[in-house]
């Protein structure tokens, strides 16, 4: 049975397929030497059981199917196909839909961040940035900085460019900037920052860490990517300014007046504010990045869907998505309360959590002694109850005592339920270890 | 401005966006030395005016839009926001949405190759199944042997992985075959073939020719990719069996009953069939290359759009392919017509070309002593008309007398009319070289 991807798990049980015995064929062992090195098997079988109905799964990464926005996108399909059919279903240019680009640079410009569409690559889901990004900068062997743990995803694409990484751990404020100058003296090609939220630990850069991240990485003439697919889903506190702008301002520009610098790329999404499955996000880069980018992409899927992308910009175009992403704040703060509550009343002492000001992720440190890869195996065969093990998310090693914990998928009763299960075998273990 | 794809350049008009100057960038100098590859930048230059409107462009590869089946479209997307809405919005398996999956199985069971849905893996476009296939198997240096010409997109996707290549002329019967053994001793990784119809040159591989690749193939122990997605638009002659079945009846099957070898890896897509603008098509391959494949689309797009390929699924599951692909043929097949009659009425003299039997491409060979990217040059300039110059297509040079011409997306009278222009050039440079 194919492997799901860890972000996509709990919607793979639509994946039962006949499966017979292996082929023998002369593709067999010709894989490339960089395939090599996708491993972390164990965990993906052990994943492949979330998918079973009994299950209650925290692993997936899955935004909550209760607020998309069916009609708005019923009637957006209906209006470009009625209106635009003949290029909504057409080859498009590999740079994305032009009305969309200008939608996205109006929308980042009220967060600081002040582009052109020139600047802007749409891409098939955040994912194939981070990929064309791989594909355009790393050789085998180049050194990537990222955060310690960080994004899963991305070391699946750029594992496929044989790319190695230099890490700087995190605490509650994000990555620890008093430990990142040793770290760039190892020559990194370039910084990976979520600064918001951050994929799997849930925390979120300081403003003051943000300025010395973007002042260290300058005196060091390191470029950074600046991944940010859950900066509006923020539940509480102030809004921060992303590393684009806090780049723009290091090199001087006056406040609120910043022209783009072009060292930092930056990657967002419509899959959590708007749906996944339309696979429409985007890529900030300078222009001749951005062109270099575009001709990646040619080779890749020669462009993102056109009718997703035309839909996407007829629900979004008239400030739809500003009120409908309230909504999702609105909700998906109740169920990150609704956990954080329910580890009060379920986790056993010893086990330590973060808590998010926004995203989709909360990160828990397990007692002394405990793997959570074996946590998990359990987890699965006695409470039917599953998470991502910690041990994902590091690219050099580290996070056994770690779980990530999505809670924007499930409700409320099912948080609680779940949070009960995974309490109990925590306490057997504790009890028995 | 950002470079559209070949394929697509026809609706890069969209793409006028304000430029500025060059952003000094950290960014800068640090691309990855597989992008130096990525080359013939003369001929992307020249092909950007073929996107101003009063030029007549046989350049782009485009699907008729007159013929895009719009209201079974909107129909479908209506059915599946209501009915199905929270699976159509959310992230998906990887391999593809299994109903979609299940159908295109039964499609092609009916053209030769019998497999089952965990053969199949759905892309973002046949452009990413050559893409995954490139990142699965292409280590730098490894020769792909190919026809010679070939598929650009082919070369854009594997340049990407740093491939050589050996290469294979072709004449109206396809891929030469006396010519193959040669290659073959060169230890190819596999063998890049389009039997039908191909891109660029319009020739079918005959069904004697198959059979004798096939065994040379096995006897050199050399795997094959079989790119076929034009198979369907067959405008005379008969159906011709694919590659993988061919296969199968090499290794002693039972005509008829032929099982998955698993030697040959085919590709398809409803690009041309239904729409490009939905970017779906697929992969066959054996569950062990697929499981592989299925780890590097993840890597590279998580999944292609859930939407988009339940609105396929629903526009396709009663047979509408099949009664829609007779429209397109009929169509197409005047296209065709008209635009061989137009080469009889306005090509002097010592211009040839091909006479395909499917498809969307025609191959004219220019007489002795013409440049055709020259010639590209002077029928933008002086007539306002754009093809594809042969040399694009060649790995390993070749190609300068030879013009690539698409004849599917104009009505006859722009054909007419694009013809007479071209002629005029090449007229003109017969009488003052």
């Amino acid at each position: 049975m194919p492997i799901p991807a860890l972000e996509s798990q709990a919607a793979s049980s639509l994946n039962q397929t006949r499966t017979g015995p292996p082929v023998r064929t002369l593709w067999a062992e010709r894989f490339a030497q960089r395939t090599q090195r996708m491993g972390s098997s164990v965990i993906r079988e052990l994943l492949k059981y979330t998918e079973k109905p009994d299950v209650i799964s925290f692993a997936g990464g899955l935004p909550a199917p209760e607020v998309f926005p069916f009609a708005e996108v019923e009637r957006a399909a209906e209006t470009v196909l009625r209106e635009q059919g003949k290029t909504a279903l057409q080859y498009s240019p590999t740079e994305g839909y032009l009305p969309l680009r200008e939608l996205l640079v109006r929308h980042m410009a009220r967060y600081g961040i002040k582009v052109t569409p020139a600047n802007v690559l749409i891409t098939t889901g955040s994912q194939q940035g981070l990929d064309l990004i791989g594909r355009l900068f790393v050789n085998p062997g180049d050194r990537i900085l990222t955060e310690s743990p960080t994004y899963l995803g991305a070391l699946q694409a750029w594992g496929a460019y044989q790319a190695d990484y230099l890490t700087v751990p995190i605490d509650d404020e994000g990555l620890d900037v008093e430990k990142l100058e040793a770290q760039l003296r190892g020559g990194p090609k370039f910084l990976y920052i979520l600064p918001n939220f951050q994929n799997p630990a849930g925390v979120t850069l300081s403003l003051e860490r943000r300025r010395r991240l973007v002042e260290l990485a300058n005196h060091y003439g390191a470029p950074i990517v600046e991944d940010d697919p859950y900066g509006q889903l923020r539940y509480e506190g102030e809004h921060l300014p992303p590393l684009v702008q806090i780049d723009a301002e290091w090199h001087g520009c006056a406040k609120g007046d910043c022209e783009f610098t072009g060292d930092v790329l930056y990657l967002s999404t419509l899959s959590k504010t708007l749906a996944p499955g339309l696979r429409v996000a985007w890529v900030v880069a300078p222009e001749s990045v951005i062109s270099r980018l575009v001709q990646m992409k040619q080779g890749a899927d020669l462009h993102s869907s056109t009718f997703c992308q035309m839909v996407a910009y007829e629900v979004a175009k008239d400030g739809f998505l500003d009120r409908h992403v309230r909504t999702i704040r609105e909700l998906y703060g109740q169920r990150l309360k609704a956990m954080l509550g329910a580890f009060e009343r379920h986790f056993p002492e010893g086990v330590s959590w973060t808590r998010p000001q926004g995203g989709l992720f909360l990160w828990i440190t397990l007692p002394e002694g405990f793997d959570s890869t074996q946590l998990l195996k359990e987890a699965l065969g006695q409470e039917r109850v599953a998470f991502v093990p910690g041990a994902s998310f590091f690219p050099r090693g580290g996070g056994e005592r770690n779980c990530r914990l999505n809670f924007s998928y499930a409700g409320p009763d099912v948080i609680d339920e779940g949070i009960r299960r995974l309490g109990t075998v925590i306490e057997r273990k504790l009890v028995r270890p």
